[in-house]
């Protein structure tokens, strides 16, 4: 391989949420001189909501557009090389690890830290895109709270669905839940809950068709029954979307270890791949808590996982 | 046991640093109607830090005891009860299991978080106490930085202490290793790295006497020679301690499986110990990686798998 042409780094950041920023900082400050793109979401999921509670350091709550430009300051004033750009391509069969950037940049790195995240499942309505944020969200642990007293509608027919209704059981009037099919996905354990939790209603065969709203906040939904094809509408303030996650991590899959949906595997609790000097944080390998907090954790571990196996490699110690 | 006394909750969290905070924030949203006891030391390590910078969602720092106000305000604000006092003995053997408070006020709880962090040792000197945050710190990975192109000293003969040293090294023009006796505790490969270190220098048989300091700020350190008895001067701005940690989970000691030095064994990288209900996060049980954002990570895992374990208890599901 020519590598005459290739910017040479140690340490290369891929994504830019509370995970591959929490890295930056961290890796800025070891001195490792990281490189970090930003993907193509600028800011990660928490661009795409409102109001953020429950992140610990901001006692009033604060958005989640400007958290991320908080967090992009902080690891910017760490001396981090932050850039725009997104991982195109990637040759990891040996080190330094080839990562090739908006498909025509080719970086060289020692380290590689993955922080690409996962996207929430849509439904594909225009409506869903207008009130994100505002009534739609796709995380009920995260905005259940902000539904108080109200009444809800969740979709979905999984385990996570099934955890995230039960959630919003406790916080809520009323959770309606919606199911496209006659029966459910989830765990008969699960299924069992629900149905046994009283304010839970659930409603099968039935499909969204159009989030309603005020322009400003979302005041009910219609609804498709695709046996009878019969429209109604349901008054609810919050629509939750619990159709599963898919992880950003396409452009790793002939190299690193992933589970079936694509969430990245890594060992011994730790943040580390298959591949010595690949390091995953963030939702890309979490499909069990995704929060921006433990996001952000597991960010910090990437990082000093990565300082470790540095130190190992410029000492001739083999990982 | 006669319960008709006691208080009964459906979740305590014991600890008020970073991951207990994190905790009472998640779980009352969650609505559990968490109550936090703080434990001794109010706001845990960072009250006895200054500067914070590696602390996610600050983008300009802020000192240790400010943020952990913040977090108290945010975890009230969210609605937990939070409460001054220690755990000073506990019962587990059965649920709800019951934690005597302060040695009189007996709780009943169907869940308990353990989030009592880890002690740092100390050398035990009073100038030690006087610099604390001022020059002296026991986290290198936290405090390094603020030392660029300055010479420091660290105490320590064991693996975190080299890799301290060598985290140092990258920063600052010159470590000084300062080792009591005449060998190293750490390892072989350890031990390699930080004599291949140009800038570490080690001394062994030293022993810290006295920090020096102007009053605001450390300027050197008296040092104890315990073969030859002299004592020298060392110009350093910054003493690092790295002679271990004591978790402060005594008191848990009779129930929850722990390693040799006490740090709190959980179950395939969630919160969950040994005992179903009983979780634990934060330092004490992290002996890796110890960082407030860490910890804060890991407070969330718990509130999120105390929940879990409460919905299944509640709808009569054994775990």
């Amino acid at each position: 391989m020519n590598t005459e042409q290739h910017e040479r780094i140690k340490c290369l950041i891929i994504g830019s949420g509370p995970a591959g920023y929490t890295a930056a900082i961290y890796t800025a400050r070891a001195d490792l001189k990281p490189v970090l793109y930003t993907g193509l979401l600028i800011g990660g999921q928490l661009t795409k909501t409102s109001d953020v509670e429950n992140y610990p350091g901001y006692p009033d709550g604060i958005m989640g557009p400007e958290m991320m430009e908080g967090f992009h300051k902080q690891a910017s004033r760490m001396g981090a090389d932050l850039r725009i750009g997104f991982a195109s391509d990637v040759d990891f069969s040996e080190r330094p690890y080839k990562v090739t950037i908006d498909e025509n940049k080719v970086l060289l790195a020692d380290s590689v830290i993955i922080a690409t995240g996962a996207t929430p499942k849509l439904l594909g309505l225009d409506s869903e895109e207008q009130y994100s944020g505002h009534g739609v969200s796709a995380c009920a642990t995260c905005d259940g709270f902000f539904f108080k007293g109200e009444d809800v509608a969740i979709v979905g027919a999984g385990d996570t669905a099934a955890e995230e209704a039960l959630h919003l059981s406790k916080l809520c009037r009323k959770v309606y839940m919606l199911v496209r099919k006659s029966n459910f996905r989830a765990s008969k354990t699960m299924v069992h809950r629900v149905e046994n939790t009283p304010n839970i209603e659930i409603m099968f065969n039935v499909e969204v068709k159009e989030i309603l709203g005020d322009g400003v906040k979302v005041n009910g939904a219609r609804l498709f029954h695709n046996i009878t094809s019969e429209e109604t509408k349901l008054d609810v303030t919050g629509l939750f979307l619990a159709i599963g996650h898919r992880p950003n991590t396409g452009v790793f899959s002939p190299w690193i270890d992933m589970d079936n949906v694509g969430y990245i595997k890594t060992k011994n609790c730790s943040t580390k791949t298959n591949i010595p000097g690949i390091f995953c944080c963030g939702d890309a390998q979490d499909p069990n808590y995704r929060q921006a907090i433990t996001a952000a954790g597991s960010g910090c571990m990437a990082a000093l996982d990565c300082e470790r196996f540095l130190s190992a490699m410029e000492h001739g110690a083999i990982e």
